[in-house]
């Protein structure tokens, strides 16, 4: 039955026994595809092809048991939404399983590109050779699209590689979309032009519009140097489409907002290095926002660094991206967050910045000095 | 500091005692809204009115505390998926949090209009003025379309009010959406057209375009009745655009795929009211689908019918929509089933009635016929 094209999810059952375990496994690989009883499914193509595959039921230290489930690729299609619902859609819904492995297989690696920037592409776009880049947060929500492009401006003075919406930064009266998305671009690049920098603004485009792509272009016609989305609040199939878009040709940053539930509970949802490392990559993001340690949610050191080996892994999908920690980086911190995560990554630098207010583009050089200085 | 326009969210925090509680509401009010630090919220509009207002911290039995905090309409715009962001985005990455309350407020009241068709709607469109509607699921996945279209023919003869897309099939090779969407759509008008009956066939449009608002309009253009949308893998913004879209028309089916985790940790996420019930009301959705207790997943009765209520309350957002258990459903659980869910409820006949393969049509009458007869 093994067939070297299909795609692989190791599902964790926290089941009583072996023989339960087995049980669970089964109903798995027919939830996620036929969703029909064992008696019902056709013979043929749909019992021998389509439902899905037990390859493995292995018992594990904890008294837990892995089950490795191999799909056909044509379960899935080519959209990663498709594949993520073939992954867990409903399966999601039942206590005791948790994904923890996926293995995408060559033929999905075929359908899916991955990201079309990824580490080598966000160094050449934004001319930081080397060294963590730095990526300041515009906010907060309620400021005029003047106040947010003056944060940015003095951002890109001090060194700032990245210039992100915050989040909650959608299309509110104080700041509209539009207005803000020409504030902010025009400040970064008059401030880029006077430096002699190549700061990117990442606009927030989640949340405000039933077209996102189309929201997306005309950000990229504004100026902006690359986009903001919430795959929690929009899925995952708008980064799919812009990444796979030559004509976009803009990175894009993927943020957790909403997604939390998927991560927090042992023993459902999915791991934390799948939720913010692989299924951003299948999604084509360049960049994945998560919390880090030491910030103002309970992310594990170990939890942050298996995030960051999924985004940056070479054998993972497509081009390897740059994990970007929210939360806990600071002059004084440089140094640990430096060696805990090496050069490739994005340092998202948060609310504690704007203590410094006028000063702030010097605090964003000292931070690129703390780090250049490691 | 009272404002009646705020919409106000109920936060379940689980805290050791009630201080600790009171900073917990203190951090997401902030956290929810101006993601920064009180001591660098700018004084005037953005501190009295965008931050969050905690309006009481209330001990509950169970040792846990119920924060009642005020956002500002304005904070989330005109849109559902911002709306979800200021209600929980961040916070839902946190520990020993959850929502479990929602009061719209009058401001979101008018923005938000909910669903088009509701109850009432749904009951015009089928012709079915009182009782249950009954909703067959055409699957398994890597069916053609002819067979598909098949199931759904003998599934109107019988008596269906909705035939309804398995949430599994997407674009795959085996069934292209273009070609069950007409496959389909043919089949029941024809059907329709020789029992004198008026089944609409819902195409799932979720997990294969980058325009599912275009590709909901190719399918009412095609003659599919309604659509279905999984909020969970593309969010909740796409059924709100198409709810109060008129040129559209057509009524909303939402399926709780890739949402299981928000709920089943009591500690976390949202309670089943308001994940399956709430927010599909705020996004537009006509018919929310969820577990049905006695099915393959762990819901209680109590969560089911909480569910149920918070799809039907008079004084929610909009008209009240259908709730829709899926699974559990059979001739024999009929009389349970109406006397726990009433008659405004869409019953969900899921893979097991695959079972009667030519006979299926029987078995959909024999359903009518017990819902009827109680």
């Amino acid at each position: 039955m093994a067939d070297d094209n299909r795609f692989r999810v190791t599902y964790r059952i926290f089941a009583g026994d072996e023989s339960e375990a087995n049980t669970r496994a089964k109903d798995i690989a027919l939830e996620q595809t036929v969703e029909i009883p064992d008696d019902v499914v056709p013979d043929g193509f749909i019992r021998d092809e389509i439902v899905g595959h037990v390859e493995a039921v292995n018992g594990q230290k904890n008294g837990s048991y892995d089950a490795i489930i191999s799909y056909a690729p044509d379960s899935a299609g080519h959209e990663v939404v498709q594949l993520i619902n073939v992954i867990f859609g409903n399966t999601s819904i039942q206590q005791n399983v948790r994904v923890v492995g996926f293995d995408a297989g060559p033929e999905i690696e075929r359908r899916f590109t991955g990201a079309r920037f990824g580490i080598d592409g966000l160094r050449a776009l934004t001319g930081r050779k080397s060294g963590g880049l730095i990526s300041p947060v515009i906010k907060p929500q309620g400021s005029s699209p003047a106040q947010l492009a003056l944060i940015a401006s003095r951002c890109v003075a001090g060194g700032a590689d990245i210039i992100k919406d915050d989040h909650g930064l959608a299309n509110q009266t104080m700041a509209p979309f539009e207005d803000r998305l020409k504030a902010v671009s025009d400040a970064v690049a008059e401030a880029n032009a006077k430096h002699g920098t190549k700061a990117l603004y990442f606009v927030n485009i989640t949340g405000h519009t039933s077209n996102v792509v189309e929201e997306a272009f005309r950000a990229k016609e504004a100026g902006a140097g690359g986009v903001l989305i919430m795959p929690g609040l929009i899925g995952f199939g708008t980064a799919q489409h812009l990444a796979a878009n030559a004509d976009f040709g803009l990175p894009v940053m993927t943020h957790p907002a909403f997604t939390g539930p998927f991560v927090l509970t042992p023993t459902t949802g999915i791991d934390h290095a799948i939720m913010y490392g692989t299924f951003q990559r299948l999604a084509g993001s360049d960049i994945s926002v998560f919390p880090n340690v030491g910030g103002r949610f309970g992310f594990t050191r170990e939890e942050c660094l298996s995030i960051a080996d999924a985004c940056r892994q070479p054998d993972g999908m497509g081009a390897p991206m740059m994990p970007s920690p929210g939360g806990g980086m600071s002059v004084d911190r440089a140094q640990d967050m430096v060696s805990m995560y090496g050069e490739d990554v994005v340092f998202l630098l948060g609310g504690s910045l704007l203590r410094q207010r006028d000063r702030i583009g010097d605090t964003v050089k000292a931070m690129r000095d703390a780090i250049d200085s490691i």
